[in-house]
């Protein structure tokens, strides 16, 4: 199998992980850095992420174009916020666009900031930005991020860090692999919880700059950081595409 | 197929779709206008919406009664909700009446109103009426909508909005289509979810008044809006009815 | 079918549906009095509700005697909750004791009373009793009813009411039938948790008096309040019983 | 069959139950004494407890090396955890490591203490301690514990408790049988969701010293403390291997 045969398999096991673990649901995005060309990226056309195939899969210029002018499928409104990413950010290898239901509350609180609290969303990093449309783009837009205008500023906001929240509407995470991506994607709900209920007791303690910088600095395509990829694909029902 | 086949089976999936993101379940009922004669309605016999059919399903005049008077087939005792919103809102093609939990704190709160926080929900409208069916009726009621002056009255305290609260009892909303409906119904409980979180954690924003009047100018029919009704359809097992 | 057989298959039902709803897990149980034999009552052998089958049912004695002698099966611990309830209330068909997790904090709290908000569960009643094994029998219990003194002083508690939560343990309910008993508790652990959220955010309306008493005259068997008993049924796999 | 030929089906067993009640995912493991040499204990080469079969156990010495010095498959990172506790405590036959999302908030909080307040948790004993792996190894490490240094600090720090907490981490409990710890595994997430929302309504009444010492004094190998334990093995698919 080669080198882009692999990504397109490992792009649809994440969509079905992801959706399994409702960091996606009948919205939301997972897109994969094409493996040969850094100008390019794979998105699906626009579906519902949990029965997302092969065959959806759709190569786009990092300007939202697709690569195939003949391509007449209808295209995600919200592309544009994976071409800003893989723009900026070289490293990026993944990224994900998700409106998870625990993530919110932080996305829209004026005086709380989502920290890592918990082990296995340590390397979500020390700092997590919300980016409000509104700062930018006034305060009559849906909230959507429909062209690369908006993409790069969203990609602005991200700047170094692995997870920028969405004011009202969501987040967007990145990986330096697809299973670093979904790893971590599944763990910030969890720690999003945890953070409030444990807001709810009164002071707590979240990790230390250092626990943090341990955490980044693990392998992510390690066996311990890559058991929960293959078990989760089992769960999703696509083990035959590992 | 014709308009009355088609909202008949859209009807269904509806119906499904809505138990299957427990909008509905053993309780509550959604209805769709006739497509050629407006002073009727769809509406199912007396039965859990998850597991209505076609043949469950009776046409009604506005005032809650049976067009065919041969109908003998157990009635919904609320049915007259319907009714009074069509009655009233002649934009209304659908409308829903359901008790999720997630509203239901909202309905009883003497101190917090619903507000749209999330994109998705944006279209729930600035304002979102509690009605209590004390004010007009007294408190020795079972709660429940059971003849058209009580209709009526839960239609005015809708007035020209997309959602009404029930006191201790549940909401109705209504929508321009099926899917309109359905979608919003979908992310209404999400919206109570996250704005009640955040303000567990404090000062929080909501959308804005702009925010909330760009999403209601969305069509509700655009392959965006869309997008959550195929793939629901297909999670709720009626993709063979789309 | 007679009216014994009749009891046996719908006692076989409410095992279905409160474990499919969740107020009953590996743990908790539900009898039905004798339709002929008032001094005496039927329960399942030591088993998980879940899987309680036909077979599986034992007639007792008030005094939580098995009627047989020679019945060699384990036996519940607590069957003495439901002799005491019987014995007490002539009225009571039904009953069930629960350890479903949201009645849980009301059992413990200090401060706060389990209160009817919605209008589903309006028919708990005004009153929802706090029993604490304590009180009577010492706190070096391990909190379980093991005899009729304890069933006894546990009825006496619940007196005329529906309810009746169990300090860090549980509660007990009764019904006038089966499905008055099973739609009730389907619908209190949503009540408590309405008014948990209701409370996070401030006052908040219960029902009235009036309200309550008049969800109380409703009549357990219309179609209205069985409408839930049939879908509960099927999704529970056990249609054929009906 | 033999000990060895039951224990490791119990192990099985235990492992498909854990995940069934969301006390284990991904992550985490199981593990339990030989029934033999009690200087080695039975647990998985490195695989999500869900899916672990007889052929995934592995035999380790206390000191975390495999007694077959042929073994080449890979291995818990923290499987130290497991000997550190055998190495202290020659009561325990079985022992848990997991990361459920409900005990978490309890391991970062400064102020409140996780305390058994329903009595089928009521063997989790009076005491919770809390072990923070920073007190002695420093703040920069990935709160993984990698050496038996770390896995006898966190057994010291247990103590005789059947409970420790992990700081943003998760949690050991320990039982005198596989059984003994499941069942009491599978309620703790429980006692703890209880806890936290009887806390959000005010004062609250924990069980007494009595009460947890009457439950710890239970057999944990009777019918009644036995039932869930044959349930939850039909749930999660594996009553063949009782």
């Amino acid at each position: 199998m080669n080198a882009i045969e692999r990504t397109i398999r490992d792009w649809v096991i994440a969509n079905r992980i992801l959706a399994q673990n409702n960091v996606l649901d009948a919205y939301g995005h997972v897109s994969m850095r094409h493996p040969e060309r850094h100008d390019r990226y794979f998105l699906a056309r626009s579906i519902s992420p949990a029965i997302a195939e092969v065959e959806d899969i759709i190569e786009f210029n990092l300007d939202g174009t697709p690569v195939d002018p003949g391509e007449r499928r209808a295209l995600y409104l919200e592309r544009f916020i994976h071409g800003g990413v893989y723009e900026k950010r070289p490293d990026v290898k993944a990224a994900l666009h998700s409106h998870a239901d625990d993530l919110l509350p932080f996305s829209i609180s004026r005086t709380i900031r989502l920290r890592p609290v918990i082990h296995n969303a340590g390397d979500m990093g020390h700092d997590v930005p919300v980016w409000d449309i509104a700062d930018k783009f006034g305060d009559e837009t849906t909230l959507l991020v429909t062209n690369m205008e908006q993409g790069r500023d969203l990609a602005d906001c991200l700047d170094r860090n692995r997870l920028a929240l969405m004011r009202g509407h969501g987040f967007i995470s990145v990986g330096r692999t697809i299973n670093d991506l979904v790893r971590l994607a599944v763990h910030i709900p969890r720690n999003a919880r945890v953070q409030l209920a444990a807001m709810q007791m009164g002071e707590y303690k979240p990790l230390s700059r250092g626990e943090v910088e341990a955490r980044l600095k693990l392998d992510p395509e390690a066996p311990t950081m890559k058991r929960g990829w293959e078990y989760w694909a089992r769960q999703a029902g696509c083990e035959a595409l590992l």
